[in-house]
């Protein structure tokens, strides 16, 4: 089968209007403080989120706690930096601009949950009553179990 | 009512694990191409997300097309980039290092899903075949509708 396509999308979109629930606005999040905010990004990694959260942090009148939750089997764990790195230069970038940069991948899950809450815990442009809040936890895509990580 | 905490969280995961559908794995995904790929991140910029959608092109041999999506009332159009600016140097971050920094901010929706599409296409990171197949939409979260910006 096909990777589903933006008009197979825009098709399922419109099927779906029809039943549509709104989302609550950003005023009523505010006042009811019922959701949990989620970043969804390769791994789950959290340095590139950091201005992001202290946005919403500040703007949703405060988080109260932080989970950092990378999954098993994840995209992230089946390629290395410097492969990436590789189809880059061979693709006309330039070995400087892309050496400095994180490309996702890893070798470790654990590890690497221990290393993006530690990344948080370490940025002075976070909120210091919520860096104390961190937690970081592995999801097994399997089972559905999510186990925490001691740091 | 208060935010759910991760306490909340957890129990919450417990009670679904029970009737829990596993997700595919990465080669089961690679085999059938039947997913589409989701980042998530405060406005759906696409500043930050390049390294990891360079990536994962790569390891899933290939997007065909990126839709870049905003939703209405989001969050970003709810504050103005120098208010964190001014939050984080009163906490202590030094002014010179916010500076330069992007915290996603935005005073018009359509204009930023053009300039967060434009972002992608101007990138010679990204594989010229996948930045043809670029198209910007917004979401309205009170209607479920999905609508093409034109570019």
């Amino acid at each position: 089968m096909a990777h589903p396509n933006i008009k197979d999308l825009l098709e399922r979109r419109k099927q779906s209007t029809a039943t549509y629930t709104p989302f609550p606005l950003i005023s009523e999040i505010t006042a009811s403080g019922e959701e949990a905010v989620v970043f969804r990004n390769p791994c789950g990694h959290s340095r590139h989120e950091i201005p992001g959260l202290v946005s919403l942090d500040h703007l949703l009148g405060g988080f109260t706690e932080v989970m950092v939750v990378h999954h098993t089997d994840c995209g992230t764990l089946h390629f290395k930096n410097e492969q990436i790195k590789d189809v880059l230069v061979a693709r006309g970038a330039v070995q400087t601009e892309v050496e400095g940069m994180y490309f996702g991948g890893i070798d470790d899950l654990e590890q690497s949950v221990k290393d993006d809450v530690a990344i948080l815990k370490n940025s002075h442009l976070m909120r210091p009553e919520l860096k104390e809040q961190i937690r970081g936890f592995v999801f097994d895509i399997q089972t559905g179990k999510l186990s925490e990580v001691d740091l």
